[in-house]
């Protein structure tokens, strides 16, 4: 069993700090035109005003950090990620996770940004590493790391526990970025696909978890990919994940349903003294409801 | 890492099978005068209508079986659990769970139920096993154990682990009850009580579950006793028990959520072949809220 590790992320003027030991860091998927046709048509066009609308529901949320994607076919993403990350900075003080494929836009992502940024991501591919680690150490980042290669998503938890080790070599050993930097996303897939697919998630945060305690975020959404009843399924999962050492996700936090079962789940971990925050969110909740039924009366 | 175990109950008519490769055991509590004013005064006067109630109520919640607990202050227990017994046997043909603190009740329930039924509780308490092991060993019944003693309910997993052992001792070893017919309750306790309870009751269902491979069973309310949003804490706890190796739980089964957030671990943990189960059920609730909807236009 490893060490409790804690990966401190900034913003300007706030700082989140992401461990087993702390409350689950909720980082907000919404800021990626992935998926969003619209959305993906208004940043070709150089119109930026649907992020202000993005940014405030994640916030309403309850989102820990955002991830900032700005991968539009046919843009220039680099120029497209810093306007996007100066914009979103100055809409809300949460930190930001800074998410492309390109390298020059991540560079020029974190050019854009103050703070301590989180970088999405690498991977084991060496030349990939060779290219993103310069800059990463270069900005004083934390990095996400996927424990696969080239066209390789291996089976087995104990292979992405090895290309895990792999990366922290590289990561670590040679470029000298600080182990507590490195976030892996140990790669949760469809359950629709397989439904064998969930336990080896699980089984490589519990892997990764034991053998070096690093902090590890997924894509909360890839689970139930497909699936009917998708809040419900990441409702569940996530508690679960959070058992193995899971200690953030990219998701939908405008999901009621799995916000409040990662807080749920943080009072069950003990990363809420005296149920502080769950009771303070069921009073909201309570207050809520009923400034609506005073409303309707 | 043990064999999965499985433990078989049946009715006359319907088998059930618990085991960590199996749809997780939802054991329906709603029969139980404890904490509930009313149903006990009805028992105490011999007005056993309400029963009907509460199993058509927990049929429709989804129950795999239902306890079933007469424990009625000044009342005849015995003849009050042999009558409820027969009556829900008239009522439903899940099988059931036949829970008493009194030997005499537990013997007449028994007596009164067709099949092979699960006997709510013994303990690590010697003079407990030595008189309850006999009856469950004559009516061929599986048996919960707590492992705890006397006034010690131990804080630490591995010491529960030990009055587990012990427990299978004598059990196993001098009744001849096979192993696979023993379900511990790993205690479950309130949260609201100390945050590090949960974590302790998580290990413990690991601990238990990888030496011995046995089924287990809790209270899942009690875990949320006291505490606002109760529904919403079990649904977060059950996933993670079950990822741990819980197999089952004696619960609201009339709480969706909870309800769904089982059904959903299911899913996860690779035991709702093809999603089958899941996706019948969202198709199901789909239908029932488009029924709603014309109702109501």
């Amino acid at each position: 069993m490893s060490d409790v590790k804690h990966t401190v992320i900034r913003s300007a003027t706030r700082e989140v700090v992401i461990g087993s030991d702390q409350p689950f860091c909720l980082i907000g998927e919404r800021l990626n035109p992935t998926g969003r046709k619209i959305f993906a048509e208004q940043l070709r066009k150089g119109d930026l005003s649907r992020i202000a609308v993005d940014v405030e529901q994640q916030v309403a949320g309850g989102a820990t950090m955002l991830d900032v994607n700005m991968g539009v076919p046919l843009a220039d993403e680099a120029e497209l990620l810093a306007k996007a990350v100066t914009m979103v900075q100055e809409l809300t003080d949460l930190p930001l996770c800074i998410d492309s494929s390109v390298i020059e836009a991540l560079e020029a992502g974190l050019g854009a940004y103050r703070g301590k940024a989180l970088v999405n991501s690498i991977t084991g591919e060496r030349e990939r590493m060779d290219a993103i680690l310069p800059i990463v150490k270069r900005y004083g980042a934390a990095v996400i790391a996927l424990p696969n290669e080239e066209d390789e998503i291996p089976d087995e938890p104990e292979r992405r526990l090895e290309i895990t080790k792999k990366i922290l070599d590289v990561a670590v050993g040679e470029y000298e970025i600080p182990i507590e930097d490195i976030v892996i996303d140990p790669l949760a897939m469809p359950i629709g696909a397989d439904t064998s697919l969930v336990k080896t998630t699980l089984r490589t945060i519990e892997l990764i978890h034991d053998e070096f305690g690093l902090n590890m975020t997924l894509g909360a959404g890839n689970v139930s990919f497909g699936m009917p009843g998708r809040a419900a399924l990441g409702a569940a999962f996530l508690p679960m994940a959070m058992q193995c050492g899971l200690t953030s996700a990219i998701m939908d936090v405008r999901a009621p349903q799995m916000v409040e079962a990662v807080k749920a789940a943080d009072l069950l971990l003990g990363n809420d003294d005296w149920g502080a925050a769950w009771i303070a969110r069921s009073r909201a909740a309570v207050a809520a409801a009923k400034a609506a039924a005073e409303q309707t009366a």
